[in-house]
């Protein structure tokens, strides 16, 4: 499955379509400049085209085992990870005084995207590696940021995220793994963690666990909780790993997909941890960890999506077969239908980038200026890039299969993979469900007005489109019109429950808005070449959508507890 | 994995919703009466919930494998097998002088989906040798129909379909297979098939293949194609299987799911084959086949629908997690968007039953009146059958994954392998783009009549049904309106691609109006019941989606071939 990182299409969406420009021009990221971008992305892209994808598949079919208590990867795992970490890739947003590089979360967005292109499986170890580094960079004593934070950059030591146990589920708030003091400022953590995502591994020195527990004077629910740092090895006093901790991974799953990320069952006999953030605290400092990672998730979402788009494309060209309906060299990319999937999958791939990469933009601006309108767009936008990017990376890979005819349904030729691997994306850092409860209760507590802000910039732009493009800016206008009233229908709603009646289809309806704005962007900045001929193809065929969303998103809880339990069960 | 066969909701559909009783009042199918269909149904769910749902996970786990040339099937499936074959399935629609029961298609394709849901990689075995008994009662010589149609009724025998090579894929006329005559009346068959679903088995005493191949006289194209009879044992003397025939499974595929169904690779090395139809009328022998497969296929996706919908109902149910908003045991069903994907999963189960049991009543009433309006009727609804029933059985997979949350990627759970099994409906027996082409193209070559009258019975329906359910009426008659122009429109389209570039909506979106029509029966039949507030949830919130399918489908060919290939390779 060769990979081919779309370094230009990055360079035009940064530079025309979510501007990247704002993030440049501030003291904050002053030095991350076009000519740093370009250098960036170039790298990375060749290192996803070399070193990554030529794993792929050796995940997929020699997934991670589990012997004698220790994690032994896929073939050719350990070496990939060398290469991530030595490029610098998993710091590249880390500071600089820990060995991190330092910028936008814009740039680690886009390269995240190419390496989970690349080889999903493998990328997921750095994504959780970043994502502790985040919530240790903002959380943590001097003391813990010093020792691990150089390890966990450079890639010497990795680290994992514990939320979830059997009984808890999503419910984090019904954990309950125990923290008992020590006296000596350490805790003994003990609990079972399921779905942990590389849990452990043959490469790096180290696993570190961010483990939320609570502690003896922890009420219930999700107050009561702290989060912990408990490493595979105790450091000694050189800060190098010393005597094993007391866990161990008790199994791992037998996953549909994702065979090279070994997703562990944990258990924690009396480990000691370090508590990270206030005594509970470990919410607040677990969801920057989270957030980190939705962004990541989403990014995993369309990076798959653009492999598998990548993926059907090659075999599209290059597969014979039937009269074409236009003159040319018989393939069946010139079937209507065909090119019918390749374009919606094309669109819809720009459409999830664009939203993941405006949504980085948005974190970056936070970053740099800290004004509170940087941070609500994030805010806004962060359950609309993990949701609507890991819906697309499902869809485009199941596209994929189909533009392969029976071929899509044999593992030997990669489709199926993209297809088994992306699934849980749309499920875990919160299923999408989730994410969608959250944009339309959490992210809405402001009573729209992030959103309402986002819609005036939507409009303003569509108007300005009108003399050039007419039909397609009253298309967009009148589609972020139709978000305003919907918007401003959900916020009026006291009921919680009636907003999350429409949670998922809000949501779906609110990117087909934002997929509407990027594209008409992207027309307007290459009115003659592909962008503007993808935008109508957009605007037209996909963007009315948005309307039964968006109806649907308003037709309240009540029609959903109409049939009882026993009705659903009934035939 | 339990399965709890639907008997009453399929009763239901029969009795109110799709017309049966006009079946039965036909000389044809008069012995078919209420009490036969309950008779037949129970006893088919009985056999489906006790004998082949166990067997669903053993298919998976342990796959078919090539043993010395050998197809060893799965754990069970040869108990299996006989089970249906003992209870008289194979031949349910089978005539009765050769030993069937000369049923309707209509209860034949109810058990046929009924089998489907509890092990979909087992009843792929019995529909294969379905469509070849109907091949063979159709267009064989009476020799062949009395030797091979009680062997294949009984399930002593078994039957496969061979028209694709690697080469034609989908473009059947591409095919190079040669058939030689021998002189004594048969032919010498050679070539490579690929994608031969149950191509062998250890189970049955013969495998008889109906094989497309080209006349040395053939013309190259689908015209010079014939059908020859090519068993993997020669017949002796007293129609018991002799001498091997000069044929070999070459290999089996590796596929991403329907582990239990050997999916082969054959080869024919100028093995004895007998011709059926006549020379060079190979397609017309093979769409009779394909019809009755299409059909099946079609009913494959609503079972795994079925099967994947229950899975679902019974894990939300029994699953206990976060808050609910409602009062209740705190089961995760009782979380509103939980409640909203199993509500849409059941209200799109009985979408695609009710197109697929409409369906196969037209086909009985073509049956026995040999009227052209219900042959027309059979044509036009086929390919929504097959696109729409297989497409449902994904998404319903796909949402059970969803519901199943973290435990939905899990291998041990089954939700995965609903999802991975039922991923090949939508692209056997013709993919679904050429199911929608065949909408379009060739049934509507009558321009558009059939579906006309169909729509006046939609809309005169509609009509009456506005005395006690105004709303919902009217909503299914403009979207039948809607539906009516759009196929005006098509239909006037001279130029066939612009007709196939909107070939997949236009498939959509006629489904999407069927569903308002068959739930808007259903409400008026059970109008406090279940039925009714699930035709209120779908015509509420899924039914409006046809309007924006309806637009695409008029869009034009001219935007999908504004990119040039280039433009699709690049980022």
């Amino acid at each position: 499955m060769p990979y081919r990182a779309p370094v230009s299409e990055y360079e035009f969406l940064l530079r025309n379509v979510v501007g990247y420009d704002q993030i440049a021009q501030t003291e904050r990221f002053a030095e991350a400049d076009n000519d740093v971008v370009t250098a960036i992305l170039s790298e990375a892209g060749k290192m996803c085209e070399e070193v990554m994808a030529p794993l792929n598949r050796n995940g997929d079919l020699h997934p991670a085992k589990l012997e004698n208590g220790v994690v032994r990867t896929s073939p050719g795992f350990s070496e990939g990870f060398k290469a991530i970490a030595e490029g610098g890739w998993i710091g590249m947003s880390a500071p600089e005084e820990y060995g991190g590089m330092g910028l936008p979360m814009t740039l680690s967005t886009s390269v995240n995207e190419m390496m989970s292109a690349a080889c999903l499986s493998l990328q997921l170890a750095p994504l959780m590696s970043q994502g502790q580094i985040e919530a240790l960079a903002h959380h943590a004593s001097d003391a813990i940021k010093e020792l691990y934070l150089p390890k966990l950059i450079s890639g010497e030591w990795s680290g994992t995220m514990n939320l979830t146990e059997p009984q808890a589920g999503s419910d984090v708030g019904a954990l309950s793994s125990k923290a008992v003091p020590n006296g000596d400022g350490t805790f003994a953590i003990s609990g079972q963690k399921i779905f942990i995502s590389w849990g452990d591994n043959d490469i790096t020195e180290n696993v570190c666990h961010l483990v939320l527990a609570r502690l003896p004077d922890g009420v219930p629910g999700t107050k009561g909780i702290s989060l912990f740092l408990v490493p595979k090895f105790l450091p000694d006093e050189n800060g190098n790993p010393g005597k094993a901790n007391s866990l161990k991974v008790v199994s791992l799953e037998h996953k549909m997909g994702l065979h090279g990320s070994p997703t562990c069952v944990m258990q924690y006999d009396g480990a000691t941890g370090w508590l990270v953030g206030p005594e509970h605290g470990g919410m607040a400092a677990m969801f920057t960890m989270m957030n980190n990672a939705r962004l990541g998730v989403g990014g995993q979402g369309v990076g798959a999506a653009e492999g598998a788009y990548q993926h059907a494309v090659a075999y599209a060209l290059a597969r014979r077969q039937g009269r074409t309906p236009v003159e040319g060299a018989g393939m069946i990319v010139d079937h209507a239908d065909v090119r019918r999937m390749l374009l919606e999958m094309k669109a819809e791939v720009f459409t999830a980038r664009a939203i993941l990469l405006s949504c980085a933009v948005a974190i970056d601006m936070q970053t740099a200026t800290a004004e509170p309108e940087w941070a609500a767009r994030a805010a806004l936008l962060t359950p609309i890039a993990k949701a609507f990017g890991t819906d697309t990376g499902i869809s485009v890979a199941q596209s994929g299969v189909q533009v392969h005819g029976g071929m899509g349904f044999i593992e030997e030729t990669g489709a199926a993979q993209y297809y088994r691997d992306v699934r849980v994306t749309a499920i875990y850092e919160g299923t999408n469900g989730i994410q969608a409860m959250d944009l339309v209760g959490r992210k809405m507590m402001d009573g729209g007005e992030a959103a309402s802000r986002l819609l005036d910039e939507i409009q303003d732009q569509a108007e300005r489109a009108r003399g050039t493009m007419p039909a397609l800016a009253e298309a967009v206008w009148q589609a972020a019109e139709t978000l305003r009233e919907a918007t401003e229908w959900l916020t009026s709603q006291k009921d919680m429950n009636t907003r999350f009646a429409g949670a998922v289809p809000y949501l779906k309806g609110f990117a087909r808005v934002l997929g509407g704005h990027y594209h008409l962007v992207a027309a307007l900045a290459d009115p003659q070449g592909a962008h503007a001929k993808l935008a109508e193809f957009y605007i037209q065929r996909m963007l009315p959508e948005h309307a039964s969303l968006l109806a649907y998103a308003q037709a309240g809880a009540e029609g959903l507890y109409a049939l009882s339990g026993d009705d659903l069960e009934r035939g």
